[in-house]
């Protein structure tokens, strides 16, 4: 039986003071232990929330989230995780907003922030954008806290942009840590990140990003795999390329879904746009070419419909480790005969792995409020363990 | 002059003991002593927050609203029972999420509820659908609970679904309750719910139908006064009946408003859609057959159209118990020559009565927070007992 | 250094004894020393937030928000103030609420109250209804109060009406009392509230009626400069001239913007619409004349056009004392070649004041704060020392 005191003894061991008021854009910014701190916070406010300790930090204080598309599960995460810190979600929607109205970034920045300590963003639809957006935000507010307009400096949680995921490949990866029984486990496992047929397109590139830019850090054997013309960012496949050479592990990128498939260990099939087509795209919103655009798009749907084969089958599955790889996916999947004719995943593998996926979307709240708690505590074993001692119910009792 | 032992002693009496991590469909799915409970506990509530003592019984924790239409009213009732006790609220809004894009009821529900205490949901709209829907969400939670997905299942509170209107009925009851000074001088009491022109068509049956199936519980003469043509679902006026037969009162229907005014104690005069022609539209939607509705729709106001004599006058004010019927309705009203120039109600009984519909109303936030109490407390006493001797005030002092 | 004792000794100087269960609707229905009450209170709040005091003075209970048109900036400094005292937003948005749907505003004044300490509302389009709508939604709760139906009387906040804009004029006030060192350096001191250029049209006139309503009580020389045909309401400027002979200040009207800006101290330079034009407009949305309202912003359009040069540049700057005015704006401003071609400031002076723009932005949030506080707390001198004893940390520590 875990205690609270293991999870304090596992932040004894590790480095993590850069974090401290300090944002969260991309996992390969943070390092090895940095990210080891978050699994591990996470798992702790889990352990105190199931044993009913009141994890509020914060009397008073906002959380800003600033979605930029619709999200039902990124939306909750956040609320979520800000709750259960003691944080109040206030958002900053252009529909509320003058957001839209001429106002620069470093104003808006700066003029929700005066009671924030903590901001969200979702920003993942053009290519060269969401991530500078961000940047542009915390160094606004960087510059408002040094110049004495900001009591406090917000952090930034990057709730999704155009190059990584990074609340969901953390809580992904912290899924397979806790389903293959430790960090140290996953050494030499094999994981399958592929593409997979959708009836839509323009599906983000930040999830494979965020997969193969994470996971190539522990060891793992990391097949990329999609048809011609679906690349992603090639910086991004250099990064994982650089991280499994340092990890011992290995990167390769392959035109083939069944060699990716089998004897995989974890298999994630998904859709997602090709980068040079999201890009292309980026310039013709820019350029507010219309026709472009709708050209841009039949011409996707058709390349799509090329890859229709391009599915997670029963057939694949019986191909992996033991035919029982672990199969994941950020959710929602375009399940065949379900929510789409044709899609990523066949209905009998997507039912079977129900629960897991479930569980795997289950960590996310509690990745964001790491993300938040390591960022505002400078010695957070220290407020783990007062909250411990003075162990407010979190439902009275 | 009343103690908070006073309401506790009466739970102490009553059996409410399945209430507990339960929810709240339809109040004859409750036994008598279960409504009785939650009487209690509102009343309670209000006592306490009266004299300044905050019931906040979550240090964190979300209340999740699904709602499908447009509310003031119950949507500022569900957040300030939220509120009361400690939850934030969290919309889950079709605008918001991507609930509308194929995600199935199954997946939303778990994916809202990682930190979720209570749902309230409102699904009025199609016969046969509301009701149905949060029974399948709920199904899911459940599941999800069972499986080690959620680390607690929320209970649901129906905010008005396509058969009842739980919270709306119940405040309604509690007001006559205090009223007429108690629970037991309420039988004998005659209660006309009858149906009133409104320019509008196609509202909910939930409120005649709910008033119909709880008033019917406490040996009231209920009768059910309509045109012909404005039945409401046979299996709810079924359990009117049985109900009156268990409570020594009586349920008649009658197709004639004066007979349904005459002498009566209580009157709730308001407009409602045709099951029957509430049953045809579900189904149009089903079929998308927009021409179909159009047609429905202009039936419908055609047939109200023939009925604008059934409206609460002071001719038939006049006609009840010492001419002073307790006017009732659930609000909004449509006021004659105020709101619209024919309808529901003359202005000046209206006007009259404005303070008890104020009142009427004013029971709801506490009715919620006392179905989430129940449903959240095995020993509800015990938790009462303990804020009253913890004595936090609501407002600092 | 400040101490809490400070803050609360100057309190002890003053009578404020009115705003205990009152509202906030004019600066100039208030007394001087009631206007210090909230500079001294909001100067407290910041401090104790500085210093990691928690001031949440509610465990539960919600905050109304009311916004009839698009908000960034006073919707996040009404959602921090509530959040800063521990009070909940709720937003009574249109789109969310049956408001449009003929609903009177007593109706739903109190149907929105049953647990609201405090309603912030922002009616600012049309002139002569925003300031009495206002009145007519605190006059129901009021009633509702007495009444019995509302167990307590929310308080309202003023976030912009038709005739002022007390929550800005007085953060503006606060943010040149702390630049200039306090209240009595700035008698003697001029102030250029002057009319600016904008490509758009029908700005409201709160601001400039605000501002001249307030600063004129502080003994300065405020100059009110606009195009001819720019008038502000009448009845303002009279309460502003009546104002600077009480304070042994001046006011005076100027149709020339280098005349307000020669040897000022500060300047506000902004937009607006004209009065009458705005009265106008007023009527003809009541009539519902679309073709009229179309023809009257060409016109105002035109209008504006011919007074480009009613611009903020270095070389007016450059006329005012030592060449150094503060410079003001609500914001946003409409910035030469930034947010457009021909604006109301050039983008170096704007520039060079973006710190003390955005600090005096900062003030709202806790002038809103204060406002609230002194509405609630019969001796907020007392609440803050016992805040200060019990020393709960805004950020657990």
């Amino acid at each position: 039986m875990k205690t609270l005191q293991d999870y304090i003894d596992k932040l004894n061991s590790l480095n993590f003071k850069e974090m401290y008021n300090n944002d969260f854009f991309l996992t390969w910014e943070k390092t090895d232990e940095e990210l080891e701190a978050i699994w591990t916070v996470a798992d702790a406010l889990r352990f105190m929330r199931e044993n009913n300790i009141s994890t509020k930090v914060f009397e008073s204080g906002l959380g800003i989230s600033l979605f930029r598309d619709n999200s039902t599960r990124t939306r909750f995460s956040f609320a979520s995780a800000c709750n259960l810190l003691g944080l109040e979600v206030q958002d900053l929607d252009e529909g509320k907003s003058q957001v839209a109205h001429g106002e620069t970034v470093r104003e808006t920045a700066n003029m929700v922030s005066f009671m924030a300590d903590v901001i969200g963003i979702r920003d993942d639809m053009y290519i060269g954008k969401g991530n500078a957006y961000m940047h542009e935000f915390m160094d606004a507010v960087t510059q408002g806290n040094k110049d004495g307009i900001l009591e406090q400096r917000p952090s930034l949680v990057n709730l999704q942009c155009d190059i990584d995921h990074p609340t969901q490949s953390m809580s992904d990866a912290l899924h397979i840590i806790n389903e293959f029984g430790g960090l140290e486990n996953l050494k030499g496992k094999k994981l399958a990140m592929t593409w997979a047929y959708s009836p839509s397109y323009g599906k983000p590139l930040s999830v494979p990003q965020g997969i193969i830019g994470l996971m190539t850090r522990m060891g793992m054997e990391v097949v990329l795999a999609h048809p011609e013309g679906y690349e992603v960012m090639p910086e991004v496949a250099e990064i994982a390329k650089a991280n499994a050479e340092k990890s011992g592990g290995s990167f390769r990128i392959s035109n083939d879904m069944a060699d990716a498939f089998k004897d995989a260990d974890i298999v994630y099939p998904k859709s997602w746009a090709p980068f040079a087509a999201m890009e292309k795209r980026t310039n013709l919103y820019g350029e507010g070419d219309t026709d472009g655009i709708k050209a841009l798009e039949k011409e996707l749907l058709a390349q799509n419909a090329n890859h229709k084969d391009w599915c997670c089958t029963e057939e694949l599955m019986a191909t992996t480790k033991d035919g029982k790889a672990l199969y994941m996916h950020c959710l929602p999947a375009d399940i065949n005969d379900v929510s789409c004719k044709d899609g990523e995943v066949v209905a009998s593998v997507f039912d079977r792995y129900r629960d897991p996926l479930y569980k795997e979307a289950s960590y996310k709240p509690y990745v964001i409020a790491a993300m938040i708690f390591l960022s505002k505590f400078a010695n957070p074993q220290e407020t783990l363990k007062k909250l411990e001692t003075e162990k407010t119910p979190r439902i009275f009792e």
